[in-house]
């Protein structure tokens, strides 16, 4: 299966669902992408329709945003 | 590993969340509940934290709110 991408900024309410989500779908099936470190990304991550983060990014294009950390503007700073 | 809960209420964003979610962690690791038939178990949804639906209630007890299909509020109607 192709991975997933799980999209963060650091947030508390980011770590806790990364934790949460490596723990349900597997670390092996999934890309951790810290957006306030690579910034180079928010593109991308924009482009695949983040309006927030966490979320994550499954291998089908679909994107689910799981609770609310931060939204794209916030992280775009 | 204890089975996830997934919370749901029928509504197409629930109904897309709930394919990605078997997906990407397997049916056999999670119970889906659906609020709008299985009225009797929104008060346990609340108890375990659920403020809107789509949500997945994980083994450890977090409770991820995934996007936005609608509040427990609308739920119960």
């Amino acid at each position: 299966m192709k991975k997933s991408i799980f999209y963060h900024a650091g947030c508390p309410v980011c770590v806790s669902a990364e934790h949460d989500i490596i723990t349900l779908i597997g670390a092996e099936n999934v890309e951790i992408v810290h957006l306030g470190n690579d910034r180079n990304r928010i593109e991308e991550a924009e482009k695949a329709g983040l309006k927030s983060v966490p979320a994550l990014v499954t291998p089908t294009g679909n994107v689910l945003h799981i609770n609310f950390g931060a939204s794209m503007t916030e992280v775009k700073g």
